[in-house]
């Protein structure tokens, strides 16, 4: 499997002996990604899917924002991937300095930048799109989530991103070694089938919740996030801002809701 | 406490009913470094220990390489960090785009940059520097760094890092809601007392150790990590290559060891 490799390990099992085992870890590799030749960042990614990641990034960034401002996207190596704009997609880079720290996993620069992002893409308002989720179906969400990763999570070091409608089918499901890519491996396969908006449906990941992954379900219009492991303070504050459903320690039978509790019908 | 803010949430819990409780999260900020007033990096970071991670990262990065470079850290608000370097310390930015990027989380660009980093830090040689930790010792490091850890841990959404000598005493131990943060704080702190490099001595993640980790460990000088999670692949060949000893899933009593088994004493 592209993403896996293995290689031979000194273990020490619980009775103390020692043995030597052929062990499977998740592949770490950087990917720069080109608008047109000229690098406009750079990700440790696991190999594969590096069409959807460059999608997901580039929308989430908010560099394209239909299918059809994407002309082509092509890898010039295994580490390289380069996308053509459509003609009338004016992509004035910021200050290279600042993209450049814009692109990292971080995802944000600066304490202005809630207000910035909100207003790249809209709230996600309960009035207009009422989405609701059972408390039977989220909870069965991570065991779902978990099924369609396959292989994968055996390694131990990979994140999955799912993306579900509200009756618990899985649109999507990509795997990664950085949380943020899954996410935007997930969200560029939405992108490139042409299914953004995804108003009611649900973004599920296998970690934790931080600011980078709530801001790139509200650029999906993902109204509802819920992860398995804790939220970061900042993840909160914009998910309770932006109107989206925040959940965590999604663990059945328990979780935690930290925003906007009328999507989720008891 | 500075890193942890607590919110009202709603729980759903054991017996399917609800609960509304306070809960505690682990903060999430930005914090902009800049080097004489120019900004070089944005980290989204856990507030606490800012001079630290500045120190740590720009040491990472060979901005500095000695505590004389580092003249001054001041901060100029709760969000950004300025550092004053020594007159005759050259700082020459990288082209900013490609200097951004490095100063992500992700810690690497292109190929070459095992090459590249190989070529700024010393290998680490096992018959110049015949570091050894017994099986004893190792196997209550998780213990100690979580002791060590104190009250953030209960968030459950922290990273942690600890240095330990080879007799398992906790030189410092630093947590951020960035497993890279929670480095380069250490070993910040390690470098603003003047304890580089850290030969005989161990460096211990909470999580998994991907290929910045590593790399942070390597320009310390520390020829041990040892991470309670999956190592990446790069993490590996990485560690190979530059003479470190590489241990995973240090889980008590059983852990693997990807590298360098000399200097683990049975």
């Amino acid at each position: 499997m592209k993403g896996i490799g293995a290689g031979s390990i000194i273990r020490r099992k619980k009775d103390g002996g020692h043995e030597c085992v052929t062990d499977e870890v998740a592949i770490e590799e950087p990917l720069e990604i080109r608008i047109q030749g000229r690098a406009v960042a750079t990700t440790m990614r696991t190999p594969g899917n590096d069409e959807e990641l460059a999608a997901g990034f580039l929308f989430s960034e908010s560099i394209v924002r239909t299918r059809a401002d994407l002309k082509k996207v092509s890898a010039v190596n295994d580490n390289v991937i380069d996308v053509e704009l459509a003609a009338d997609v004016k992509f004035s880079p910021v200050p290279a300095e600042r993209f450049g720290t814009i692109t990292s996993s971080c995802g944000l620069c600066g304490k202005a930048s809630i207000e910035f992002i909100r207003q790249r893409f809209p709230l996600i308002d309960f009035a207009a799109d009422p989405t609701r989720i059972t408390e039977t179906i989220l909870l069965e969400l991570p065991d779902r989530l978990r099924r369609g990763q396959g292989n994968f999570a055996r390694t131990g070091g990979i994140h999955a991103a799912g993306i579900f409608d509200t009756s618990g089918q899985l649109i999507v499901v990509r795997e990664d070694i950085g949380r943020h890519n899954a996410v935007d491996k997930a969200i560029g396969r939405a992108f490139l089938d042409g299914l953004l908006p995804l108003n009611r449906h649900v973004l599920v990941v296998s970690g934790r919740s931080s600011f980078e992954i709530v801001q790139k379900a509200l650029a999906a219009g993902l109204p509802i996030v819920a992860a398995v492991s804790a939220p970061s303070s900042l993840a909160i504050n914009f998910a309770r801002e932006c109107g989206q459903t925040l959940i965590g320690f999604l663990r059945p039978p328990t979780f935690n809701v930290y925003s906007h509790i009328e999507r989720v019908a008891f």
